[in-house]
C-alpha cells in the first residue's frame, strides 16, 4: 500500500485513522498514494486559523507580507524538480506541468511585486479620495479596506494542484487572511508535497496555511460571517455550496470560478493566407490539447465565418493529426492522459451529447493511437473536433472537460456576438482579427459576458500568453455560468478578501484613523524645517508655510524667453485678454510650481534626497503679474521602503495668492533617508 | 372604494383586473388606495426593458445620462408638495418625509454630478492602468467596465418609498441599465405617484423605468444572466431570494441590503460634562424616533462604558420624555406612526423577546400618550429603551423594527469591539469620542463588520448628517447580517451594475477598443501641430515630436537663482556627488518640464485654451549638464464637455535624453475649443 497523504492542521501533520482511498496514476493506473481525512478536527483547523494564523499575518504590513511571498516563491523554485516529477503522475506533460508549477510560482512573484509597488507599507488600504460631506470642511468621508478577521477556505479543482493553491493563497495572504486549502482528491498528492515544502521552510507564519487532504464534509458548517470560500470546479458543486445555510444566511462570502463554454471568434477579415488564420488554428489546437483540454478556460466553441469554416476545419484536423498522445513523461508526447478513467467516461458522455447537433470531424472518442502507454490502464483520449449543425443547441450547453471543441459558424458580427453570448457567461473569450473596427465591435459586444478577452493578431502573437492562461495581474473569473466570481487581477484580488467601509468624521479623526494626513486636519509647524527631518523624525502633519513672493511681469516674460514657452497667454497682453479663461497675461503654471519649490526648499544636504515626482497638479486660479504667492507643504503620507535606507514621503502642496485663494494644488513626492546623518 | 394603484409596464399604465387589497393610512387607519398586479405580463416588462429601455439608455454617454438625472431631480423638486402631502399617510412626520423625498432627490443630484465629474463622456469605463504583459511591449492588458445588457430589478422596503427607488435608479441608469421597481405594497402609493410624475415628464427614455405595483410573484423567473436584483428588506426574504433557481444557477446577480443590529459606541474618554455625552444621547434618541425607528440603519444597540451607563440611561429617558408622539401632520409631533398595525405587532413581539435578557427602562410597548391621534386606529407605539443584563444574548439577535434600542455596557475597548461584532455584520456603526487613539482603535476594530462608520465629536457635529443617513457618495450596505451588498458609494455603485473585463491585445488594438491612446500604439504625426486642431479635428494618437534642446550648467544655475530653488543637487557639485541617487549636479525636475513645454508649445492663439493640470509626473532619469532633451506629446483621451464650448484633452508626455531614455513621463491636461475659430 502506498503512503497515506496527511493534512496539515492546527500546527501539526495529521494522519487519518483509516486506510483511505487510493489515488491512481492517470497514465499507468498504478496507485500513487491514498487519501483520507477521517478523524480530522475541522473546528480545530478553523479555530487555529482565526486565533493563530490570522493575527500573525495581520501583524505584518502589506510590504512585509509581500516579502514573505517572494521568499516563498524563491524557495519553491528550488523544489521544482520533485514537483515536476510527481506532476507527471497526474497525466501532465512537461509543458502541462510548467503551467501548473511555474505558473503558480510566477503568481507568487507577481503578487510579491504588486504588494510592494501598489499597496502601502501599512495594514489598511484607502479607497478613492476624500469626500467633502459638509460645506464647512469639518465633516468628511473616506473609504478604506480592512482585513477580515476570518479564514479563507479554498476548494480547488484537480487540474492545477499547485497553481490552484498558490493563486488563491497569494491574494488571501496579502489581504491578511489565513488559508485552509482543500485540494481535489485526484491530484492532492502534488498539493500535499508543495504544502509540505512550504511548511518545512518556515517562511509563512504558523497558521497562515493549513491543508485538508481528503473529504471536506462539514468544513462549511464551521464557517462564519468573516470567512470566505473560493471555489474552483463544476457549476453543479458551486450550486451546492451556494445552498449551504452559512452561505445563504450566515454571511459566508463565496466566490465561484466554474468551468464555462469559452469561445474563440475568428474575425471576418481573416483569409486563409493571413497570419491570423494560422494563429487561430494553432490557438484552438493548443487549447484542446494542453492539460488534455482539462482547463476551465479552454476553447469549447470555435466561432468562425461561414465562408471560411471548411478551411478552418481542414487546417485544424491537419494540426491535430500531429499531436502525439501517450506517456506524459515521454518528450515526444504532446498530450498526456486525462486525470482519471472516470473523467474520461464523463468526456465521452459529453461528446455523445454534442453529437445530437454536431458531427465529429476529427478523432474517435473510443480509440486513440498512443506513444509508450497502455490504453487499458491510462485515461487517454483522442482530441475530438466537432462541427455543429445550423441552430445547434448542445454546444452552448454541454461542457466536455477534455480535448474536445466544436466549430460553429456565423454570417454577421452581430450573429457572432449572439452565439458567444449563448454560453451564458464565460471565463474567457478570444478574438483573432487584424481589423481594429472588428476588434472594437466584437470585444465590446462580448465584454459583458466575459471576465477576460484576448485579441490575437500578428502584432501581439509573439508575446501573447494565449487564450487559456489566467495571468496574476488580470482578473480571472466570469459572469453567469462561469460562477460570477473574480480572482487575481493584482490588487483587485487582494481587496476581494477585505471589507470596504466608509468612515465619516472630522478631518483630524480621519487622519488619526487612516494614518494619512487629511485635508482640513491640523498642520504642525515647529522650529525645524521638515526637510531637515529623517523618516524617523518626520510625522504626518509636519508643515512648512513659506514666505511669499511677488510674481512680476518681468518674471513671466523672462520665464517665457528662458524656457521657450512663449504661449500667447504669457506674452501678448492683447491676445491673452481675448482668452475666455484668463482675460490678460498669466504666469505659466510651470513658473508657479517652480517658484513654489524655491519657496519651500531647504537648500543644504539633508535627509530629503530627491523629488521623484508630482501627482494631481491642478491650476485653479490664474496668477497675474503683481500677484503674491506662498506655498504650504504638509506631510501627507510616509512609506518606508523595506529594502532601502530611505522611504517615500508624499507632501500636500497648496500654492495660494494674497487673497488666500488656492492657485495650484498638488502632491510632491520625495525620497527621504530613514536616518540622518545616514546610519 | 379608493383608487387602484397602477403599474407602468411596457410603455403603458396597467390596471389590474380585480379589486386589489386595501392599503391603510398608518395614523388613521383609513384606506388610502388599493393594490393588485393581477394580470400583469411580467415577461413583457422584462422584454420591454431589454429591448427598448436598455438600448435607449446605452446609446447615451455617461455624461448624457447624468444630464437626464439632473433634469429629473429638478423636475421632482417641483412635485415636492404633493409628495409630502401623500407621505404623511405613511405615518411620516415632515422631518421623516424630508429624509425620504429630499433625500431621494438629493441622491439624483449627487449622481448627476458624480457622473459628469468622475466618469468619462463615453459608454465604457477603464479600470486601473495598463498592464505590460510582455517585455517587448507588444502585448498589454487593460481592465474595462461595460454595461450589462440586462434589466435591474429593485425590490424595496416600505420605509423609504421615494428614496428607496431613486437611490437604486440613479446608479443603475448611469450604468446603462433599465430599471423595474417593485415597491413594498404598504407604501406603494407614494412610489406610484413619484413614478407617475417621472413618466409624465418624459425625461427618461421609454423603458428606462417601469413600475410593478403589487405582488412580484414570478418576476425572478423571468430573469437571466445579465440581470441584477437589488433587494432591501428583511434577512428572511433575502434568504428566499438567494434560494431562487435563477440566483443559485442562472447567474442573476443579487445584492442585499438587510436590516441589521447597528450599534453606537460611547468612548471611554467621554464624561457626562463633555459635549460628546450630549451628542451620543441626542443621536440615540434621534435614531430611535426618526421614521419611528423604522430604518435599517437605526441604532439598536447602544454600547456604553459600564461606569457611565446609569447617566446615559437617565439622560436618554429625559430626552425621550420630550418626544411628542401622534398625528404626523401635526407640527408639534416628533414621532408619527409605524407603517401598519401589523408592523406594530411585530415590534411588540420583538420587545417581548428582548425582555428575556433586558429590562425596559423607558416606555410601555402597550401604551402611549398621543397628540391628535387615535390609538385604536393608528399604528402608534411609544419609544422603548431597554437595558441589557450582563451576558445578554437577545440584543445581538432580535431586531425590533421600530422605536426601540437596548443599552449594553463594556469595560475595555476590546470588549466594546467584541460586543459590536456580535451583531454579525451591520450597515452602520457609530462611535462618539474626542480621543484620536480611541477613534483609531475602535474604528479599525469595527470596520470589518460594517459598511459605514461615523465618528462623532464636537468638531464634526455641526455638519454631521448623523448615524442613520446613508449618503450617495458613501457605500451603503454591510457584511453578514446586513446582507453583504453594497449600494451607492458614488461611482462604486455604478460599477456594481457593470461587468469588469480584462482585455489583452496589442497596444494598437487596445487603443481601438478603448478609444483611449495606449502606450506603445501608433502615434500620428502630420503637418499640422496638434495644438492647431480643435476638438472636432483632433484624434487620439495625434502627436508632436519636438526638436531637442541641450540643458547647460548655466541653465541649471540660472534656474536655481531665478526660482530660488537652490537645492544643493542643482548648485553644489561636491555635495551633489555625495547624493546616493544623483552623483553630480542635476537639472531641476521643474526645469525639465518647463523646457519641455517650451519645446512642444505652439505660441499663437488657437484652439488650446489652457493647461489646467498635470498628472502622474515621474522623474525617471537624472538630467545632467550637457544632456540633450526632447519631448513627445500624444493625444491620449478626448473628453468633450456637454455644457461648454470646449473639452478636456489629456496628452501623454515623454521627455527623453539623447540616449532615448525616458527622463520624465506625465500627462498634460488641456482645455481645447470644440471648433476653431470659435463658432
Amino acid at each position: 500500500m502506498t503512503a497515506l497523504l496527511e493534512s496539515y492542521a492546527a500546527g501539526k501533520w495529521f494522519r487519518a485513522s483509516d486506510e483511505g482511498a487510493p489515488l491512481l496514476d492517470a497514465a499507468t493506473g498504478e496507485e500513487v498514494a491514498r487519501i483520507s481525512s477521517t478523524g480530522l478536527d475541522l473546528a480545530a483547523m478553523t479555530g487555529h486559523a482565526r486565533q493563530v494564523g490570522g493575527p500573525a499575518v495581520r501583524r505584518l504590513t502589506f510590504h512585509e507580507r509581500a516579502g514573505l511571498l517572494k521568499a516563498l516563491a524563491k524557495h519553491l523554485s528550488t523544489c521544482k524538480d520533485e514537483l515536476y516529477a510527481l506532476s507527471t503522475r497526474t497525466g501532465a506533460t512537461r509543458r502541462d506541468s510548467m503551467v501548473d508549477i511555474d505558473g503558480g510560482i510566477g503568481t507568487l512573484f507577481s503578487y510579491a511585486s504588486k504588494g510592494t509597488r501598489e499597496l502601502p507599507n501599512d495594514t489598511i488600504v484607502l479607497d478613492g479620495g476624500l469626500e467633502q460631506l459638509g460645506r464647512g470642511g469639518t465633516f468628511v468621508g473616506q473609504h478604506l479596506y480592512t482585513s477580515r478577521p476570518g479564514v479563507a477556505v479554498q476548494i480547488n479543482a484537480f487540474n492545477f494542484p499547485v497553481w490552484g493553491m498558490l493563486e488563491k493563497l497569494a491574494p488571501a495572504f496579502l489581504a491578511g487572511m489565513p488559508t485552509i486549502v482543500k485540494p481535489a482528491s485526484q491530484t492532492a498528492y502534488l498539493t500535499e508535497l508543495a504544502v509540505r515544502r512550504i511548511v518545512e521552510s518556515g517562511i509563512l507564519p504558523e497558521g497562515a496555511l493549513q491543508l485538508l487532504s481528503g473529504s471536506a464534509g462539514g468544513l462549511l458548517d464551521e464557517l462564519r460571517v468573516q470567512d470566505t470560500v473560493a471555489f474552483t470546479g463544476s457549476a453543479h458543486t458551486a450550486g451546492m455550496l451556494r445552498n449551504h445555510v452559512n452561505v445563504l444566511h450566515g454571511g459566508v462570502q463565496l466566490g465561484v470560478e466554474a468551468d464555462s463554454l469559452n469561445c474563440s471568434v475568428l474575425g471576418p477579415d481573416v483569409t486563409a493566407e493571413d497570419p491570423e488564420f494560422d494563429l487561430f488554428v494553432k490557438s484552438l489546437v493548443s487549447e484542446m490539447t494542453v492539460k488534455a483540454g482539462q482547463k476551465c478556460t479552454a476553447i469549447r466553441r470555435a466561432i468562425v465565418p461561414e465562408a471560411i469554416a471548411d478551411q478552418v476545419v481542414e487546417a485544424t484536423r491537419a494540426r491535430l493529426a500531429k499531436v502525439a498522445v501517450g506517456n506524459p513523461a515521454d518528450p515526444e508526447v504532446r498530450m498526456g492522459a486525462l486525470a482519471s478513467l472516470g473523467q474520461r467516461d464523463e468526456v465521452r458522455k459529453a461528446v455523445q451529447a454534442l453529437r445530437g447537433s454536431a458531427e465529429i470531424v476529427y478523432g474517435d472518442p473510443d480509440h486513440v493511437e498512443l506513444v509508450d502507454a497502455d490504453a487499458e490502464r491510462g485515461a487517454f483520449l483522442s482530441p475530438v473536433l466537432l462541427r455543429a449543425n445550423p441552430g445547434a443547441v448542445e454546444p452552448h450547453d454541454v461542457e466536455p472537460f477534455g480535448p474536445v471543441s466544436t466549430v460553429l459558424t456565423y454570417s454577421t458580427l452581430d450573429e457572432a456576438v449572439a452565439l458567444a453570448a449563448r454560453g451564458k457567461g464565460s471565463l474567457v473569450g478570444s478574438l483573432v482579427t487584424h481589423d481594429p473596427d472588428v476588434a472594437r465591435t466584437v470585444t465590446l459586444g462580448l465584454a459583458p459576458w466575459h471576465g477576460r478577452l484576448l485579441v490575437l493578431d500578428r502584432d501581439d502573437a509573439g508575446e501573447s500568453t494565449g487564450h487559456g492562461s489566467p495571468l496574476p495581474m488580470l482578473v480571472h473569473g466570469g459572469p453567469g455560468r462561469a460562477g460570477g466570481g473574480e480572482e487575481l487581477g493584482g490588487v483587485r484580488g487582494v481587496l476581494h478578501h477585505m471589507q470596504r467601509t466608509a468612515v465619516q468624521g472630522s478631518p483630524d479623526m480621519v487622519t488619526a484613523i487612516t494614518g494619512r494626513w487629511t485635508t482640513g486636519s491640523q498642520r504642525r509647524v515647529d522650529d525645524v524645517h521638515p526637510f531637515r527631518k529623517s523618516l524617523a523624525e518626520l510625522r504626518v502633519g509636519d508643515t512648512i508655510s513659506s514666505a511669499s513672493r511677488t510674481v512680476t511681469l518681468e518674471d513671466i516674460a523672462h520665464f517665457a524667453e528662458f524656457t521657450g514657452d512663449t504661449f500667447y497667454a504669457h506674452t501678448d497682453e492683447e491676445a491673452a485678454r481675448a482668452n475666455p479663461l484668463f482675460g490678460g497675461i498669466v504666469a505659466h503654471g510651470y513658473l508657479v510650481v517652480s517658484l513654489a519649490a524655491g519657496l519651500f526648499v531647504e537648500p543644504n544636504p539633508g535627509p530629503v534626497l530627491a523629488n521623484f515626482g508630482v501627482d494631481n497638479l491642478r491650476f485653479l486660479t490664474p496668477v497675474k503679474a503683481g500677484d503674491e504667492i506662498a506655498v504650504t507643504l504638509t506631510v501627507k503620507q510616509i512609506t518606508p521602503r523595506t529594502s532601502a535606507d530611505y522611504g517615500e514621503v508624499r507632501w500636500d502642496a497648496v500654492v495660494t495668492n494674497a487673497a488666500g485663494e488656492p492657485v495650484a494644488t498638488y502632491d510632491v513626492l520625495t525620497l527621504v533617508a530613514k536616518t540622518w546623518p545616514p546610519a
